[in-house]
């Protein structure tokens, strides 16, 4: 517990202490700040207090405008800060609580404070991993058949991004010009984009780097990774789907990609350590590693914009379904020789819910008992699930149908496109027993469902983590709208294919478990109209 | 002329004086120093010098261990500083010629001082603007149906490349290990990368940034590039070839990239002006400019090792084949609101040598004779000639197929991939006169001839560009040896398909016109035996 106050649903209690970089309006220096509460303890105020054998003698990490030196220190170095930093915020530690004109000093409001860039960001690079948004999106523009290369299941697909354009959160996002080809039947043409998106996707921060041609191996990877920040990867789709191929996405992704100002470190992160996803086929051994490193941090974004009276979340997702780890991120990165330095930025790819699959027992009929299959309170709202023929016993099904069948007193929508359905036919006549279903009902056949994921009869995709009133878990406008063919409802009579001028977009994350929030504040950035151009 | 002794055949007379960043053994410090003769002008001893109203308070900018100040300071600098340099090294001019004291502080030789990357490099892009390198490798791995993108006539494709890699010339590659699928029906293998090539290239770096959101207009594109440098983006072609769909060239990419030292300043290469390509379709408004912005650079591409008495010369292309030029590449990376930095670093691309169209008024009979339709010198090296239908009288081709006929002294070679001939149909069967033809003819169906060009019955292709003992202007080994399925000769029975270890490629280029030569030196890289992994 620290002497500085800190509310329960508080992002920033003495268990997280990330590191951002500020500035105030007094002092324009740009300094090193670690939140505490609705507070930013000024590192370059307490530095001294940083007495330990690997920081005593590089105090001087803690005045520099960025946390790229810091960062560059390694692991010893950090863990010993943070165990500092706890001992000086501590409630029982006098040093600092007791010094009246140091605490004035040291202490900023966070209010009163201008965030910047936490590091100078020399690379920057994007994954692709999570399996289901690669998958979404594949299937959009390249059809379900070619939707997942054959090479994503084999490495952790990655591009470099444009480093100059990452700004931190709450920098307005102008609405890019650019070349698109709406009708292939035309030439291309030329003016501000069109399908505007998000991505939500988390990023971290690289620490101490390796030489040219020296590989960072798989086991010293951990080494290598300081800590992670919210991260939306603006998206011109109309303007990507034009000049991706073959060289990948360019300024479809370069217009400007936001990162939130306070760093989480893994350290801090530690406690929320899951199990990684399970890998089929197994890496290859380069890339292999089996203990967890994986991370259960809720996400989720909202949208504001005039018309409503609060942020509308459109999406709730959770870091942990990232296919590949940041570990093997970090390894394939350097594999080939490639040259990381403190303060490169490496992100996830857009993090798309997963939805969970739990088997049900009574593999002939669809039994589903509310409570029985699914968390407590989801029942009762839409429950996605994957219907085999097996447990079909009752009702015409075609793609697109709305039904609403005897037992069930809501409606069941079949989504259902003929693509998808891969393991599993529905054809028109098979029914579906539904006299044990209450409520209302979602059939949605996941593309998760569709490569990989082996389905047999009475699998259900129970909608464990789409919770509330949220119906998805798809990180980006482009998923949530499928590609423009559904509207997105934000409530007040607002709705969304793509963000519109002006809209705000709204990342938060956090980590919780035993009544200890760990969180990552905010990352937002609002979407500017087109500049008019001369 | 000046008052340093500067060789007919060197690099850098007074109408050059490229930037470079240098030290030597006895001073550590990393200066800027500008290349005259066979030494270098120490500009952090002679800053005093600049007096002009741009730099006279800007005087600081030499003393930085990069030129990224110097560069953010824009054109009017730029010219300024050119403009005193050549005064003071002007052979009339007494402030340096005849103050001993200075002169010895000022000048290093280049043999003694220990070049580094001219630039801090933010961030480095690399464009795929020649034409007839996109459509080469695009056939090798999409096959000519696909081999140019629908896009590339339309926008100068390239793709964010990663800047921790780019060293400078002289530092050693290491051969890289990644993931490769040399068997489709197997699954992937790890080991060092087998198929290691170059890829000639040449790069500007960039003067003032603009802000994010803010696109630089076409109109406005030259003032924000300052020079030019050869570069050498080495390819792991097999890791390449795995990963790279759909988000591009990543690994196979990033273990490094070279860059020549010096930079070569737009100032002094505008003597050598040539006209722009001509672009077809025309570009989109915000891309289109008349006034000429391309560059007559020759360039060369040289491999040594151990067996040979000297560099075998692989390559002689010329940096005029770019069909994009600089300031649309800018202005198309800005478009979207990309911002960019004084040292941004952004590459043409592979530069490989385009067969010059000739159009011979005889359209029934293929009839060439030395000195009629090829530059003078080249008609006894071999030639490209485009065969159509019409000229076909007398000679079966098949694919691939080697030829000899009555009067033909040299052998002609058809290269002809039956995909490549869309306006043009041979069939077995068909004939080719060859009555008039002397010396050795190599019948080339160019990539160039098959999507855009349109190619009439008795259109020749002479090898204009592509001189002496060299038969081909690729600028790849990929190019050099089509995949594989050649094999490139240097000499004393050293032959290649790929680099091996120990290979060192040199690339080389200059302008020459009048009797003055601007070059660029070299850029140098030695291939390094794999890392020996724990």
């Amino acid at each position: 517990m620290s002497f500085i106050e800190v509310n329960p649903d508080c992002h920033f209690p003495i268990e997280n202490l990330p590191y951002g970089v500020f500035s105030t309006l007094d002092n324009h220096k740009h300094r090193i700040g670690v939140a505490i509460g609705d507070k930013i303890l000024d590192l370059s105020v307490v530095k001294h207090l940083f007495s330990g054998p690997e920081l005593h003698s590089n105090q001087h990490v803690f005045d520099e405008p960025t946390l790229n030196t810091f960062m560059g220190l390694g692991k010893a170095a950090w863990k010993e800060a943070r165990s500092s930093l706890q001992h000086m915020l501590s409630v029982n530690e006098s040093i600092l609580r007791d010094n009246a004109q140091l605490r004035a000093r040291a202490f900023v409001p966070q209010d009163k404070a201008i965030m910047h860039l936490p590091a100078q960001i020399g690379d920057y690079t994007d994954f692709y991993s999570s399996k289901n948004h690669a998958f979404n999106v594949g299937c959009m523009f390249r059809g379900p058949e070619n939707a997942l290369m054959p090479n994503w299941t084999h490495l952790p697909v990655g591009y470099h991004g444009r480093a100059s354009s990452v700004v931190v959160s709450g920098t307005g996002i102008r609405r890019p010009y650019g070349q698109t080809r709406p009708d292939e039947s035309k030439p291309p043409v030329f003016g501000p984009c069109k399908l505007f998106d998000f991505e939500l996707e988390m990023a971290f921060l690289t620490g101490p780097g390796n030489k040219l041609g020296e590989p960072i191996s798989i086991d010293k990877a951990e080494d290598h990774i300081f800590g992670m920040v919210l991260m939306n990867d603006w998206s011109a789709r109309d303007i990507q789907k034009w000049e991706y191929v073959p060289l990948g996405p360019f300024l479809g992704k370069n217009l400007g990609t936001t990162i939130s100002p306070w760093v989480v470190t893994m350290e801090a992160l530690k406690p929320f350590t899951v199990p990684n996803t399970q890998q089929d086929p197994k890496p290859l051994p380069y890339l292999y590693h089996e203990d967890p490193y994986n991370f259960d941090i809720h996400l989720e974004v909202a949208i504001n914009c005039d018309g409503l009276s609060k942020p509308a979340t459109v999406t709730r997702s959770n870091f942990k379904f990232m296919y590949w780890t940041m570990k093997q991120q970090l390894t394939h990165h350097t594999i080939t020789g490639c040259n990381i330095n403190p303060g490169d930025l490496m992100a996830s790819g857009t993090i798309s819910g997963e939805v969970r699959l739990l088997t049900y027992h009574t593999v002939t009929v669809c039994n589903i008992n509310p409570g029985d299959l699914m968390a407590p309170g989801t029942i009762s709202g839409e429950v996605r699930l994957l219907i085999t023929h097996h447990t079909i016993t009752g009702c015409n099904i075609n793609t697109g149908d709305l039904m609403a069948s005897g037992t069930i007193s809501g409606e069941v929508r079949l989504l259902i496109t003929h693509h998808t359905i891969t393991g599993c036919n529905i054809n028109p006549g098979d029914l579906m027993a539904s006299g044990t279903i209450s409520g209302e009902v979602r059939l949605l056949i996941t593309h998760h469902t569709v490569t990989g994921c082996n389905m047999n009869p009475g699998v259900l995709m129970a909608s464990g983590t789409i919770r509330g009133e949220t119906p998805d878990a798809y990180g980006s406008m482009l998923e949530l709208c499928w590609k423009g063919t559904k509207t997105v409802d934000l409530g007040n009579g607002e709705t969304r294919k793509f963000l519109k001028d002006d809209d705000e977009v709204i990342i938060t994350g956090y980590c919780e478990k035993n009544g200890v929030r760990v969180g990552f504040g905010t990352c937002t950035g609002k979407v500017l109209p087109a500049l008019e151009l001369s």
